[in-house]
């Protein structure tokens, strides 16, 4: 970074919010990915004005800016890979800024972390469902720009179903508004949808403003058992075809239940072929029985060797405490993680995971699976050792067929992570070279000199 | 339109579905809007890969395209103001083509008329909520292309609610698909999030494919009487905001509830200041009539003077029959309706009708109003005499203080109507230059020789 440069942004941002040492780059070279990119410097912008005058001078200049929550992201969206200016809103823009009783709206800053967002709403007797297994750390301005999803989308939607408007700022410094605090909004293009998910690309997101709902009163928890992983597949989408409409519906297969009881010792069945864990939620106990009973008959109609309801608030949240920890128990299989978010249409399920079943034999691989089933979406995860290369070639190349076998069901890349860098290289097995080139026009119209968050999702 | 052109259209489509006749041309010169504009061209293309060929041609020739459903837009979407050939699906491309019971889908032609889509899927028990007044003759891609509300949003959202995937073909006749029949994906822009509202004017859609839902098996109906418009627009959104989720919400003020007592006598209170329509379902007898009881009580602490319940399907079908025909029975205050759809955060309803009733006085019109302000959406009728012209530039003059009041207050132009050519003029009451900028790129990124719909939304 050249010292005009340097002395630039330490005049507008002052000594405490604009580092170039190299403590600061090492910090901000990661993200969940594990990958390693120094950028050049970080800036924490004091507020949307800020955030302009940043990105005008990076555009005038020819300077990359890549914009980063909290560095949670499973595809390398946050790093530096080509050098440039780190963004982030940890420090000064991480405020909520009001919580709209009448209107039920939240409008909060980019870097509010997504879980302070939930217990303030909470407080309020209001509900924000989004709830990525990450929400201890990651932020809304993430969560928005990969369209997050969560625990509880197969009842309540992921990320974009709650945005009502956002602010941002374009590469060339334009700030802009996109929707209203109103249901409805259909004047002008929807700025806002092509936002969600454009992996910081497009814009720079510096307002939220969230629809919120009102809080359940009751929640119930159950488990079924089943002997295999098709039988467990079938009951997932028959039990949701069939009207009944759970929170939560996840699932974990026989290597994810043994590596979470190997390490953390929750009680789970370690002799199943699989487990469901469900919620139900709603004001009236009697609904919630109800739609216990019916996913209990269903679940065991597809083959269900039990059915058990958590008994308290403890039983319910060692089930979700084994859930939520399963990314971290699976290490055990293997030093290097491929995971991917692979998802299909529900009822193709069962050919999904007989598919990564088949391939992980022919490459052999371990390849642990568990994940939102209720919206068609797999954790996938090759595990190899990192250190045997050709392992780590066989690991790829399972990756690349169970990709193809997704696409092939009618299925996408990416549920929730994004593209990023991490599954650039099979943008090409996904989209044709028209819907590419369409991609690339829409990143030039908002981005002509391709200076935010460049070489990302295979562009 | 040169002959090589029609000829060159002729045998692509055939005689029977291209037409360049006066008949033709002056049938396919309306809308909603009652304005006239004659095209050079009308086709009906059989499927996608016509629609594909004649947009490449188009492009290739700089020849205008317009698509159109059923022309029951509210602002000139599918007005061929500067000529050109009119696109139209109802011929050929209207076909249900796949409801798929397993993943709560279906899968659409752009042509399918809303209601055929309606019973179709209710006859699986399935349900798909977005019901614009227009639901007997508007199509699915009309509805895409505006996002249609309905009176069911306040509880089940709008078209955009249920859109997973779109294919569409570009300006230059490329084909692409956006979106999958699953409930997320994040991979690529989201491309089928900028092509809803787009009004025709960045892609031609060509299949549908939409989320449903299981049917609810009760509904229930029942009308509060208020004194005053302001004491309804209180219980409106205090109600909303206590929790209880209404399927609908509907508003008719005093002159609206007189016009269609007028017309239709269905018993509605001539004497009231406003009444609202609302609508609870579910599954259990039990819960709806907890939340009728719920909203009861708030309408009464706003200020409701009566609360009734429809005791039957007649009872029902006679309050929905008064507020779905408001539109038409209007029509007695004046030969010209300026009708706006405007839509504010639901708390500032009472500002907003206060606000129209000063502006009616101070120009001297006529300004019914009613709608869907169970999402804050509120259809403000300006009625004047058409064949006196001092009255009509009075009426606009209102149109322009009640959008600019809109805006102040936090509201859009349009709730669910677009912008088309009506609205146009406002264009800059709403957005910022920046923000115009970006909408023209945009239309450029897509339609570089402005081939498609050119000359809308102010652009
Ligand atoms: C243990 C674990 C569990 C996870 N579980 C889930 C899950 O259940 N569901 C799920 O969806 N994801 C999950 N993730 C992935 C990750 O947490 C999400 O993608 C999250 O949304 C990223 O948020 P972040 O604040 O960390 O963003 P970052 O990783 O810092 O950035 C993500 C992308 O957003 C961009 N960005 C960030 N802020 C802005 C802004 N203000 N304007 C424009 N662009 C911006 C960045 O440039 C980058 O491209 C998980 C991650 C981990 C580590
Ligand atoms: C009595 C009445 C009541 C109404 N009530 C409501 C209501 O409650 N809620 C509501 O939202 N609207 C309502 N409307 C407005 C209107 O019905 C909607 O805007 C509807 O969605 C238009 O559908 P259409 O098929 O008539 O489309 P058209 O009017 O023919 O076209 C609308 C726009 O869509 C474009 N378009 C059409 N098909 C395609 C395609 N396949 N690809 C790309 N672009 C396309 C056209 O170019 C045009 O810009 C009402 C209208 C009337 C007359």
């Amino acid at each position: 970074m050249q010292n005009i440069h340097i002395e630039y942004f330490i005049k507008l941002l002052g000594k405490d919010n604009a580092y170039f040492d190299k403590a600061h780059l090492l910090a901000y070279s990661y993200d969940a990915t594990r990958k390693k990119h120094l950028p050049d410097g970080v800036l924490f912008p004091r507020d949307e004005s800020d955030v302009s005058k940043i990105l005008k001078y990076c555009n005038d200049n020819q300077i990359i800016v890549i914009p980063r929550g909290a560095g949670s992201g499973f595809t390398g969206g946050s790093l530096a890979v080509n050098g440039g200016i780190i963004l982030s809103f940890e420090k000064h823009m991480n405020k909520i800024l009001e919580i709209d009783l009448e209107n039920m709206v939240a409008v909060v800053q980019p870097g509010v972390i997504n879980m302070d967002l939930q217990k303030v709403v909470e407080d309020h007797g209001l509900f924000y469902p989004p709830d990525p297994a990450s929400q201890n750390y990651s932020t809304i301005g993430g969560n928005v720009s990969e369209n997050a999803g969560g625990m509880r989308a197969a009842k309540y939607g992921i990320t974009k179903d709650y945005i009502m408007a956002l602010r941002a700022v374009l590469p060339n410094g334009d700030i802009i508004r996109a929707g209203k605090k109103t249901i409805k909004d259909v004047a002008g293009y929807n700025i806002a949808g092509i936002l969600v998910a454009s992996e910081g690309s497009l814009a720079i997101i510096t307002e939220i403003t969230l629809k919120l709902i009102s809080k359940p009163k009751l929640v119930k928890t159950a488990m079924g058992v089943f002997n295999s992983v098709n039988d467990a597949m079938n009951a997932v989408y028959k039990t949701l075809a069939s009207g009944v409409k759970p929170v939560a519906m996840e699932f974990l297969d026989s290597l994810s239940i043994q590596a979470v009881e190997k390490r953390f010792n929750k009680g789970l069945p370690t002799d199943a072929g699989a487990i469901l864990i469900t919620d139900v939620d709603g004001d009236i106990e009697e609904a919630l029985i109800n739609d216990l009973a019916k996913i209990e008959k269903l679940f065991k109609e597809n083959g269900a060797t039990k059915f058990t309801v958590a008994k308290d608030e403890n039983e319910r949240a060692n089930l979700w405490f084994s859930r939520r920890n399963c990314s971290q128990a699976i290490t055990c299989y293997g030093s290097l993680k491929l995971n991917e978010d692979i998802t299909v249409p529900r009822s193709k399920l069962p050919s999904l995971l007989e598919k990564i079943a088949e391939i992980s034999k022919k490459f052999r691989v371990t390849t642990p699976c568990f994940g939102h089933t209720g919206d068609g979406n797999v954790h996938t995860n090759v595990m190899v050792d990192k250190d045997d290369p050709e392992a780590v070639k066989r690991g790829y190349a399972a990756i690349e067929e169970i990709f193809k076998a997704t696409i092939e069901l009618g299925g996408t890349l990416s549920g929730e992570h994004g593209i990023g860098i991490s599954k650039a290289p099979y943008m090409k097995l996904a989209f044709s070279d028209e819907e590419m080139n369409l991609f690339r026009a829409i990143k030039k119209a908002f981005d002509p000199n391709n200076i935010l968050n460049p070489n990302k999702m295979g562009l």
